[in-house]
């Protein structure tokens, strides 16, 4: 009998083909457990926060990996931007349009749109010039004008989860709107201007090349966020058409998230801006879609979209601790430590003055335009809004990956750019991250803004109850009332005359075909009937 | 100005590293969502059901792809084992476990085992046996003695999901029981059978080999539900004991399909059977875990593992469709479509044997145990027993690809192996799945059991609905409760005197320690408590 015990038990039961990635899933997923525990018994903590959590839980097992393997390795998943951009950031940015309280966030529309779009272009254009003629008059590096401009559009992109986490929506609904929308829209933004920067003849620029990138920048945000409204329309209209009176749970919630992510996709293929597609879907889903389903599927995609959002967070901030330590790009630029330091410090230097240079005159500007003293933004807000821009994180990992590290690792100058990254997202996440909790309770010194802090369900649990106790129409019901405020200003400002209108259009036309609250008759066996059961 | 406007278009606002496989992406998502809607437009059909709706659409997109490209490939993705046995057979085969009937499936376990583990050893040994003579007898192909093993393992493989779609679980539960058991127990059984075979040398067979085969098998089984019982009662703690009193409804969702995933992958690290840890780990935490989460998070888990199960179907019905019309291999065998057709007969002729050879005698065994008339399986029943095991699917897809896909997909005989494969897939799944409603019409010719037929939901929605309006201690009231004729039979047959015992060792030690219903004590802001607001 030449049969060998141990090597029956390590084949039978399993297809080994490769073990190793088994171990590291393996591995992964406790992480993720992990810090969703520590995460939830960190919760009352005055510094603390989910993604610092993870960072930290990433590091160190980063530290654990680098001694087991004896200094060569500190991975468990090689970081790979289509893993980020394909299936991390989708439901990230979809579960933000579907949590997002639509009233707040449009009536502060234009206000976001000058602090996501041109705010972010005014800081992309201060990290830009400023790394070029500071690194030039050091002699610190040499890098063409195209990777001058990229480390703008790299450092242009925040990461503002930190701030959100601890911004109360109902407390501060204006600083939420603003902190969040500009977030999402400066994710847009960024990628956006990242992508336009590698595609352009950057050796003769002119005023001609200038119009035309702005041109081709408009008509990327036009055509993105019409194509997110349509698909989400398409499956208001499917699940309406198709599940009239006969509800199949499991199925709407299927469809939900297949064109949730189709929306994505569909960009992705025309070349559009995905984030700003599925963002602007989520919006048009939650208002029509989520209606039109049974009691069930609004509690399931809630919180499935919710769940996922969270999960792939977590996954991001851990991947990004673990990744810090990249062993590789580090041994490149020990040889420089102090010139590394000095690269990093600078460009965080400019990240602050770049934030500051937009948020404050913008504030100001935008000031200029409302009446209501309760519409504009304190000079504490604005200051909470620039704090909460300074962080940066895995969309700037993953853009400075996408330009410097396809080529080969060991080059010195992408080194260093990957590495004064990694530095300046973990200094900023960790160093600004832990300051958030107390700034805020410093600047905004309400009792209660801060009890239900870092929860990750931006909604009530009561909003929840409410609908699958009642008809479906409790919810939302104090934004469909108009409160006495939002008469006044109807009559004073040209926003609220948009939305009076836009409530008469969409009450009018849009809710009868797309369906929407209120607007789903009663028939036995729908949404509305089962709950009575 | 040396731009070209299209090239900017192409570049800004997407990565365009790999801009095929996000085509790809996008017709495989929209083909999702056309399986959906169109598996819901045909619910009420007297043929068809999902997964011969996914299977026909599938080979319609293989027909317009070979056409589009000029006859050069059929696929949109590449079939990976990886993809199947990594990320769509553990939501399946957990989503099993999480909606089984617990006190039905137990009743019958030792018939389950029976059929699933005894009765696929004797299918698989009559098709190695059968294959091997009749195929040397025509001189069909020369294959060696593991060629012949395997084959006789991926056709034991069986894939009742048509059959589960028809069946009703609360019209005639034994015989639900029987086949979802079997179902999952087969699935295990072939995959470890399947394994051991590639591991063992098969040049000398004698008893002791065969002896500690058997050895192994058992190993294999019982450390891998043990592995998943204790993953599901772990889980059950942690969520008891750290969110106690203090709920987070995005967090416990998370680690509950965090853990259930992580039960899977902690099988295949120690080379066990992953398919039946994540089955017993789902029945874990449908009895305990599932008992200590918010309402909300029942109903999101319920539903989410549902639709993600759902999706995985369709994905393999999709995909297998598609796969099925890969013409390098029908190319290679074209040349001898006689010797293909009758291979692929004797093969189907075998399963026919192989199923009826042990599903009448040991229905006739385990009915000589029974003594309450109800609890033995009628001759009919044991027809649809059969029946319902006479598909193959995905699992047998897999394994043939696993053996016979590996190397060059030019060699005659593994071109043969899998042809006959996909076409027994194909014939058994669109023939005699199109004929199982007919047949178990004619059967059982209840006059309310096709009420719910084809309903991708297991439970019905009121068991939703009724926990979420009282204290989420109404549901299975009817599976707590002795009903009489338990009653009686507890003092007549050794099963219930099993489940007395468990019973009190339930209520008496795992309940306290691990949560479960009725006793999670009342706490404000508990699952209990949330459901009064």
């Amino acid at each position: 009998m030449a049969i060998d015990p141990s090597s029956i038990f390590s084949k039978l039961g399993a297809f080994t083909s490769d073990h190793d990635s088994i171990v590291s899933m393996n591995l992964f997923v406790a992480l993720l457990c992990a810090c969703i525990v520590i995460g939830h018994l960190l919760e009352e903590n005055r510094w603390m926060n989910e993604s610092i959590t993870a960072l930290i839980i990433g590091l160190c097992t980063g530290v654990v990996i680098l001694l087991t393997t004896g200094g060569k390795s500190s991975h468990l998943l090689v970081f790979s931007e289509d893993l980020f951009f394909i299936y991390l950031l989708p439901p990230i940015i979809f579960n933000a349009g579907f949590q997002v309280k639509k009233k707040q966030f449009f009536r502060n529309f234009m206000t976001i749109i000058l602090f996501g779009a041109v705010g972010t272009l005014i800081s992309f254009g201060i990290i830009s010039l400023g790394a070029k003629y500071i690194f030039e008059g050091f002699n610190l590096r040499r890098l063409d004008i195209g990777d001058y401009l990229a480390i703008g559009a790299i450092f242009s992109a925040t990461d503002s989860v930190c701030t959100l986490q601890v911004l109360n929506q109902d407390e501060t609904p204006l600083l939420y709107s603003l902190v969040f929308g500009e977030g999402v829209v400066n994710d847009a933004t960024s990628v956006v201007l990242f992508n336009a920067i590698q595609s352009f003849d950057l050796s003769h620029i002119n005023s001609g090349i200038a119009l035309q990138f702005i041109g081709n920048f408009l008509y990327l945000f036009i055509l993105s966020t019409l194509l997110g409204v349509l698909t989400g329309l398409l499956s208001a209209y499917i699940i309406r058409k198709l599940y009239f009176g006969r509800h199949s749970t499991d199925r709407e919630v299927a469809l939900m998230i297949l064109m949730a992510y189709m929306s994505y996709m569909l960009a992705e293929l025309f070349y559009l801006s995905g984030i700003l597609t599925v963002f602007f879907c989520g919006i048009v889903m939650s208002h029509y879609t989520w209606h039109n389903v049974t009691e069930s599927s609004r509690v399931t995609t809630k919180h499935a979209f919710a769940t996922l959002s969270f999960v792939a967070e977590i996954f991001i901030f851990l991947y990004v601790g673990m990744d810090a330590l990249d062993i590789e790009r580090w041994r490149v630029v020990s040889d420089s430590p102090k010139k590394s330091v000095q690269f990093s410090s600078i460009l965080l230097g400019l990240v602050l003055i770049g934030r500051a240079a937009f948020v404050f005159p913008l504030s100001f500007l935008s000031n200029l335009t409302k009446k209501s003293a309760h519409e504009k933004v304190s000079i504490r807000q604005q200051v909470i809004v620039w704090w909460a821009g300074l962080m940066r994180g895995a969309v700037s990992m993953a853009l400075a990956y996408n330009k410097f590290a396809l080529s080969n690792t060991k080059d010195k100058k992408n080194a260093f750019v990957i590495t004064s990254t990694i530095t300046v997202v973990l200094f900023s996440t960790m160093v600004f991250g832990l300051m958030t909790k107390p700034l805020i309770r410093l600047l905004l010194p309400s009792p209660k803004h801060l009890v239900r802090m870092a929860s990750s369900e931006p909604t009530t649990p009561k909003s929840f109850i409410v609908p699958l106790l009642g008809n479906g129409q409790a919810i939302e019901s104090n934004q469909s009332v108009p409160r006495p405020s939002s008469l006044r200003m109807l009559l004073t400002t040209p926003t609220n005359t948009v939305h009076y209108y836009w409530r008469k259009f969409d009450d009018g036309f849009m809710r009868p075909v797309f369906g929407g609250r209120g607007f789903v008759p009663f028939v036995p066996g729908s949404p509305t009937d089962r709950s009575n059961h």
